[in-house]
């Protein structure tokens, strides 16, 4: 099986993984949430070898996840500013794990000054879930086997 | 800079992104959620090489994300276990974005039925936020400049 290939299973944890889990992309993403969207920027502020940026860049507008205005910058596509729930839930367990002098950084609403976090709760009854609280069962384009 | 040399930056995001970001890391965790554990099993149902698997298994044993057990199972630590958000914020975009025959698989609670979804939220007033909703300000770890 090619590693490719594995986008192709009936998983939407895996099709997204294939696409973004690499070294550099889902650091991209960041920077261009960061207010990073400039080629040169980019590479500077990741140190990232300007091959490979050119290529991650591609393949991130082939995806339509930025995408590159007249002036040269990239920016967030829908697509690409629905990863944002992805970047907090990484630095919700990042702050828990690999944070032990605290957070480098709070994320407040700007709202109300109150913390941000990620919860995965259950549309129904609003409860918090764990991975222990939830169970799967065959979608709609599910592969019957 | 080296690549790894990120993992010292101020970033909660970018720390899990240089210990988690690669092609397998991430997958290797999902399939542990899913009840594979053992190395062969890891092995044949990613179609990953043996030495990378070796590597990668290695590296999150020593980061405990999981355990290997005496039977030689890898199970996920609490540590681990923490990762479920950001494996289903990866899952609600793989369904919104790359799955246009509908969900392969639902997660839903377990006690209730209803879905399973992850939302970023306010702490204090309750509000879902996106990214324009979020403002940042220096944490206990930041660093002065």
């Amino acid at each position: 099986m090619r590693y490719e290939h594995l986008a192709d299973q009936p998983c939407s944890i895996t099709r997204p993984l294939v696409l973004l889990g690499d070294r550099w992309t889902l650091l991209l993403v960041k920077q261009c949430f960061a207010g990073v969207h400039r080629f040169t920027d980019l590479r500077t502020s990741l140190g990232i070898p300007r091959t490979r940026l050119v290529d991650r860049l591609a393949r991130l507008v082939e995806h339509d996840i930025l995408s590159r205005t007249p002036d040269g910058h990239y920016r967030l596509t829908r697509k690409g500013h629905d990863l944002y729930p992805v970047l907090q839930a990484l630095r919700d367990w990042g702050d828990a794990h690999m944070a032990p002098d605290g957070p480098p950084v709070h994320y407040l609403h700007e709202g109300c000054g109150g913390a941000a976090h990620v919860h995965l709760t259950c549309d129904r009854c609003g409860h918090d879930l764990t991975a222990r609280d939830v169970t799967v069962a065959a979608g709609p384009s599910a592969v019957r086997r």
